[in-house]
């Protein structure tokens, strides 16, 4: 055991923490050689394709210093597996590019604790990395196969298409402006809603259901409104939302309306997915999530675009369209480099 | 057009120097679908398997502060493919995760062709990426494709193999140590080595001509003999290496023996291929090496373990063993945490 502060090197540290990790022993019979060689290898079944997705974690800028390792191991993974879901792909494996100030062995513990007990949990192994010293950076590379063809795009919507998001939308904003001290939450209710923005559950079974269901999806990464003008964008139509549908947590319904509206429209973090299927899909679709016991809830509809310009058509509860100025207040989602 | 120092938003970012690259008109078969989706999505052809690996740069750690971007760009790619080189495989891809410290446009201009310019050379498009506020981290996954059971593993290694390498070692540290002032080179010597260190050629032809040919393989990343290590221990065997066989530039070659000998043997970043092969396949390799205008060159052989111990006896210019002390400072490899 080498005491906290000791150098070790970084053969040791792969073959220790990540090598030998619990989630080594997933067998995978589409992974035909995991980590340890210069690549992995991959072979799809037959009729298979593979989905590719990356994602980077920095400090202070995705979690605050000194965040829980544990946690930060688990929603490392949790928000490229999201990536996956979004796309109907089922996860098989990852790679892992971290850069650490220091080898604390406590921190490097408690970070594969969290990120293989997600891995676990899907079947998904680690298969190949790199480990350099740096400002805490994770940078994860998460692989998944999908039926040819099956794939979920944000280019496939449809006029006339219903809209959907899962689960509830605004908790994980809640939860940082809480930690924030912007807004009081009691203790149970900001463990709740803090346990929403730390371990985040990608919806990957939901994602998997959607194949020939839903005709477009994405996640809901950055926030709801904001990801959602990308899926219209690319598939070159409009939406109307009513204010009102979007599903929010009681503890998000305790707050004001306009809390309510902003952070449901538009916190970033929830990894819930949207998509947009035909009318027709409402029973698959509501069967769906009463088997997953994940509420889907029916937040607008897909429409022409006006003068080819993409815009979402925001519904108040009274069934008013909200002006220019209050949609843009409303749409001002989160984005790494804006001021 | 943004100025410099304007503020500009992750998704115009990615527009603007990413999914616009040159790259992204480059079609692929195996390419369902590209950048700008939640995943990409790849199919391997019929009787082929995806080979993955991922690498990350850090400023102050693998390049200096104020690197030139266009350099940066290219390598970072580049250590990638000598990834996928190394097992055999054929370029299909890659990811890009990268956290910048501001938004520079005259920086990402500059990297964004140094990254596509080799990129374009082996037809592997920008298939997605993630871009954050961050310390200066570049995080790339690259995907490669590679006839199934083709894949040149670390573990194939065999007793009375011949260990060859492609091109020359050390140059990359003969570079490092000339820019440290450690070492004085002409202007002339220090820009050809220079190069060899800012833009190491990925031997990805070599890696593809070796499939059937080559039993075990690696690159150099981190030194010639610290890397071939990792190799016989997967291979469960041992090595007899010529000192005086190492291939050496003609600049090294000026230096004094104790120096040639330190930096061919355990100099990092040179992204040359460590190889072993039958000897019946001497005739072959050598009209690999011609074909590529490329020098391979046999440096030692494949040997039994001793005391089910993997070593690296070393051989001097006078054919005597060195001593396990004498080895012991020449094997001093490279390692990003070791002190």
């Amino acid at each position: 055991m080498h005491p906290p502060s000791s150098p070790i090197s970084e053969f040791d540290l792969i073959e220790r923490f990540f090598k030998t990790g619990i989630a080594s022993n997933i067998t995978n019979p589409s992974l035909s050689l995991g980590i340890g060689d210069d690549c992995a290898l991959i072979k799809p079944l037959p009729g298979e394709e593979i989905a590719i997705t990356s994602d980077m974690l920095v400090e202070g800028r995705h979690f605050f210093a000194g965040a829980d390792p544990e946690q930060l191991g688990y929603k490392a993974l949790a928000v490229n597996l999201s990536d996956l879901a979004a796309m109907g792909a089922k996860p098989l494996g990852f790679t892992l590019a971290i850069a650490l100030p220091s080898v604390n062995t406590k921190w490097l513990e408690s970070f594969s604790k969290g990120l293989f007990r997600l891995a676990n949990q899907f079947s998904c192994p680690l298969i190949g990395g790199d480990t350099t010293a740096g400002p805490l950076t994770i940078s994860i590379t998460a692989i998944g196969s999908i039926p040819t063809e099956k794939a979920i795009r944000r280019s496939g919507a449809k006029l006339g298409d219903d809209i959907w998001v899962s689960g509830t939308v605004g908790d994980a904003k809640l939860s940082l402006a809480a930690l924030r001290h912007e807004i009081n939450l009691s203790e149970d209710e900001l463990k709740n809603v803090a346990h929403r923005m730390h371990q985040p559950t990608p919806r990957v079974e939901l994602g998997i259901q959607l194949r020939g269901i839903a005709n477009a999806a994405l996640d809901v990464s950055d926030g709801l409104l904001g990801d959602l003008k990308h899926l219209l964008k690319q598939s070159q139509v409009s939406a109307e939302i009513l204010l009102a549908a979007l599903p929010k947590s009681t503890s998000l319904q305790k707050q004001s309306i306009a809390i309510q509206n902003q952070f449901a429209a538009c916190g970033g973090d929830d990894y819930e997915l949207c998509f947009t299927a035909s009318s027709k899909q409402r029973g698959a679709i509501l069967e769906i999530g009463q088997a997953l016991n994940l509420p889907l809830t029916k937040i607008g509809c897909v429409a022409p675009m006006k003068n080819n310009q993409v815009q979402i058509r925001i519904i108040s509860a009274d069934g008013e369209v909200l002006s220019d100025a209050d949609s843009a207040v409303l749409l001002k989602s989160f984005d790494h480099f804006s001021v």
